[in-house]
C-alpha cells in the first residue's frame, strides 16, 4: 500500500492529485518552482519543497532534484500527472531504480510507445489498422503511383524533413498523382534541402477519437469508452466530449476491442490513451498511445463515475481490478471546456497576470478543476489552461445548454481567457449538430467574427 | 410554454432557478430588498426589481410587491423558491388569480396539505401508516390507559398547548402510564395554564427518511427515491443523503409507494416531498407534505441524474411527464452538508460578515450551491446558509470520504461557518456506520470536545 505520494507537476493536475490522495488518505509532498510558491497545490499538499527557478527546464523537467526531493520526503511514489516528465522514459527509470514506484506504466513501454515507428508495430500486431502507407521515402514515380493506388486514393504526398505544411501534396487519383509527386519532391528539395517524400492515405473528414485504457498489474485490462478530442487548435485541444457524436455502438465496440488489444500487445500498466482518426466512412485509424493521464480523463470519469486518478494510484499499490469490461456503462454525456489564459480575439495570444475578481459556476452537472484563486496570479511560464470546466447531462443537448450557462456563470476577471470562445461553440449550429472534424475550430473561426469572444465584464 | 419567471426568493436558491431558467433558455427576473443588492441572483438575473428594506417582512414576504413586480415585468409565472412565500396558499391563489402560473402545487393542496390534521386525513385515506394516537385531547385516566394499550408502548403524553418539552412525559406501561399522565396534567396546567394532553405512540430511534415526488398536471405521479434527513439539530436538517444507510429495497418500495398514494390523494401537482419517520424496527408513519422544492433536493438530483428544478418548470408549463417509476434509477450515493454561517464552537450561534477570502472545492463528485463570492458581505437578515456541498460516488465510504476532502479544501475566511462540524461528522465512526438518528447530532456534541470545530485559517 502507497502512504506518500511526491507530485511531479504544477497547476490543476498536481491539485487533481492531492484531491485524490487525499480521498484515499495517503500523504502528499508538491515540489514547485520560485513561480509557483502560492500555488494552491503547494498550499494544500502535506509537504512542500522548492526545486528551482521558474523556467520548467530548471525545476519541473530536473528529473535528479525531483528524486532527490522524494528521497528527502522518503516517499513510495511519484505521480508525474502530464507533460513535464510523465512521458520520459529515462524518469520513469530512475524512479524504478530508486525503488520509487512510477506511477504510471514501465519505463519500457514508456520507451516503446514514445517511438512512432515501434508504436505502429505494435498496433499491427495487435490487428489493429494504422494509416497505410510507404514504408519510409520512396523515390521513383513508378512506384510511388503503384503505392499510392494500393493504398487508395485521395493519398497525401509528404516530405520526410516537413513540417508546416510545406512540401505536402495532396491526390485524388492517379494522373493528378504524377504531377504532385513530382511538385512535392521539388518543394521539398527547396524548403528542406531534401526532396524526400513518402506516401499515406489522407483521411478524409478526420475526428480525433480515443479510448481510455486501465489495466493493472496482474494482466487485466479495460476500456472505459471514448472521448471525441476533434475540437482542436493547432492540434491542441480545446473541447472534448463523450460519447462521440459519431460513433455508433458497434464502431465503438470494435474500436475499444482495438484499444485493448494495442494495451495488452505493449504490456500496458495503469492509465493510458489509444487514440485514433476516424474517416467519414467510420473507418479507424491507430495514431498514438499516450502513456499517462490526460488532461481530458475527467470527461470519461463523469460519464463512467470512476475515479481514474484514484483508480492510477491502487493500481502502483498492485491491487487487482475488480472491474470486469460489463462493469463499464456510459451513465451520461459530458463536455469538457479548456479555459485558457488566452484572448480569442488577438489570435489566442496568452493572457497572463492576476485574476481580480474569480467565481466558478456551479450547480447540477458543473464540475470545475481549476487552481485558480482570487488573487492568483497566472504565471508566464508555463501552459496557458487556468480551468477545465466540465458538465453532464442525460443528453448531449442537455450538456451543451448547461455548458453555456456555466460559461456565462465564470467570471475570471484581470485576465482574458478562452470562455467567449467556448459559449460562442456551444451555441454554433455545426458544433451543436455533433457532426465536426478536427477542421471545426479553423473553419468557425473564419465564418465568425472576433468580436463575438469579447465579454462584459462591468461587473 | 414559459418564457419569463420572476423568482420570489434570494440567496442559493434563487441562483439555483436561474441556473435552470438559463439552460432552459427562459428569461428571469429577480426581485431583492436593499441588503441584497451586492447578490449574485441579482446580478445573474436579466432583470431585477428592489421590493423593499432589508426585513423579509417587508421584502420577500411582502406578496403584493411581488405581484405588482411580476406585473411590471409581464412574467409568465413564479418561482416561489423554499422559505417566504412557498408554502403560502393565499400567495398561490393571488398568482392564479392574476393569471400568473405559480411554479408549485395549486393552491388549494398547499391550503390541505399545511393543514396537519387534513394532511393526516389524507395519509389516512391514502392508506399510509400515520403516528397512531388519542383522537385530540383526553382528560380521564381510565379511558387514556385504555388508549395507551391500543396504541402501544411505549407511548408520549404531550400538552395540547405544549412546546419545549414541557408537560411531555413518556411512558413505558400501563403502571408508570398513571403516573406519568397525572404529572403530565400538572404540569401542563403549571405551565400553560392548560391541563389537557393528548397521547401519541413514542418513535423509538426515530429516522427522518423522505421521498420525492415528481407529478404533472396531467395525472401521473412518480416518486425519486429517499433522502435520510436524521441528522438535524432543533429540527434544523444539516447532513442529508441517498440513498438511506437505513432502508432496504423492500421497505423502499413500500414507502415510495406510500408517498406516492399520499400525492395522488390530495391531487399533487409538481415537486412535493412526503415526510416520514421510521422506528428501529422499520415501522415507518407520515408527518407531513412539503408542498415545494426542499433545500436538499439537490441529493436526489445527484442520484437520479434528474434537475428537479428544470422539471418543476416544465410541469408548471403544462408538460406531461415523459419519464414513469420504473424509469427511476439510483445511480450512486450522495451526501450533502448545508454550510451555515455559524460558529459551532460558540452553540452555532449566527456569524454574519465580510467573506474576505473564498476558494471552493472542485473536481470529481463534488457540487457547490453557492451565492458566495469573495467580498460578499452575509447579511444578518435571513437563514444562515452560505452553501450547499454535496458529493457524489459510487458508494457511500468513497462520498464520506469525498465530503471530508471536499470540507477541508472549502475556504471561506471572515466568518465562522459549520465546515469543521461537519467534518468532524464525515470522521465520526457512529455517521460511518450509518446507524443514526434523530438524536444523533445531540449524542455527537455531548461526546465531543468544542476545540474540534475549530480550524487552521493560516492560509
Amino acid at each position: 500500500m502507497i502512504q506518500k505520494i511526491l507530485i511531479a507537476n504544477r497547476g490543476e493536475i498536481a491539485l487533481r492529485i492531492v484531491r485524490a490522495c487525499r480521498e484515499l488518505g495517503i500523504r502528499t509532498m508538491a515540489v514547485y518552482s520560485e513561480a509557483d510558491e502560492q500555488s494552491l497545490h503547494v498550499q494544500l499538499a502535506d509537504e512542500a519543497i522548492c526545486i528551482g527557478p521558474a523556467a520548467s527546464s530548471e525545476s519541473y523537467l530536473k528529473a535528479d532534484r525531483i528524486i532527490s526531493a522524494a528521497e528527502i520526503g522518503d516517499v513510495d511514489a511519484i505521480h508525474p500527472g502530464f507533460g513535464f516528465l510523465s512521458e520520459n522514459a529515462e524518469f520513469a527509470e530512475q524512479c524504478e531504480s530508486c525503488n520509487i514506484k512510477f506511477i504510471g506504466p514501465k519505463s519500457e513501454t514508456i520507451r516503446l510507445m514514445g517511438d512512432k515507428s515501434m508504436a505502429k508495430e505494435i498496433a499491427k500486431r495487435a490487428k489493429a489498422p494504422i494509416i497505410p502507407g510507404s514504408d519510409g521515402p520512396i523515390s521513383d514515380e513508378k512506384d510511388a503511383v503503384k503505392v499510392a493506388k494500393e493504398i487508395g486514393f485521395p493519398v497525401i504526398i509528404k516530405a520526410v524533413a516537413g513540417g508546416g505544411g510545406k512540401g505536402m501534396r495532396l491526390a485524388h487519383n492517379a494522373m493528378a498523382f504524377a504531377k504532385e509527386f513530382q511538385t512535392a519532391r521539388i518543394e521539398a528539395e527547396k524548403a528542406f534541402g531534401n526532396g524526400d517524400v513518402y506516401i499515406e492515405k489522407y483521411i478524409e473528414e478526420p475526428r480525433h477519437i480515443e479510448f481510455q485504457i486501465l489495466a493493472d498489474e496482474h494482466g487485466k485490462v479495460i476500456h472505459l469508452g471514448e472521448r471525441d478530442c476533434s475540437v482542436q487548435r493547432r492540434y491542441q485541444k480545446l473541447i472534448e466530449e463523450a460519447p462521440s457524436p459519431f460513433l455508433d455502438d458497434k464502431l465503438r465496440q470494435k474500436m475499444g476491442a482495438a484499444a485493448v488489444r494495442i494495451a495488452q500487445e505493449c504490456g500496458y500498466q495503469n492509465a493510458g490513451t489509444v487514440e485514433f482518426l476516424v474517416d467519414k466512412n467510420g473507418d479507424f485509424f491507430f495514431i498514438e498511445m499516450n502513456a499517462r493521464i490526460q488532461v481530458e480523463h475527467g470527461v470519461t470519469e463523469e460519464v463512467t463515475g470512476l475515479d481514474l486518478v484514484k483508480r492510477q494510484i491502487r493500481i502502483a499499490g498492485g491491487e487487482a481490478m475488480e472491474l470486469d469490461q460489463k462493469d463499464i456503462k456510459i451513465l451520461r454525456h459530458c463536455i469538457e471546456c479548456r479555459i485558457n489564459a488566452e484572448d480569442p480575439t488577438r489570435n489566442f495570444a496568452p493572457c497572463p497576470g492576476e485574476v481580480t475578481f474569480y467565481y466558478t459556476p456551479g450547480g447540477h452537472g458543473v464540475r470545475v478543476d481549476s487552481h485558480v484563486y482570487q488573487g492568483y496570479v497566472v504565471p508566464p511560464y508555463y501552459d496557458s489552461m487556468v480551468a477545465k470546466l466540465m458538465v453532464y447531462g442525460r443528453t448531449r443537448e442537455i450538456a451543451m445548454d448547461r455548458m453555456y450557462r456555466a460559461l456565462n456563470e465564470y467570471m475570471i476577471r484581470g485576465i482574458k481567457t478562452t470562455i467567449p470562445f467556448c459559449a460562442a461553440v456551444m451555441k454554433d449550429p455545426v458544433f451543436r449538430g455533433g457532426n465536426y472534424t478536427t477542421k471545426y475550430i479553423e473553419e468557425f473561426l473564419s465564418r465568425t467574427p472576433r468580436d463575438v469572444f469579447t465579454i462584459d465584464d462591468s461587473m
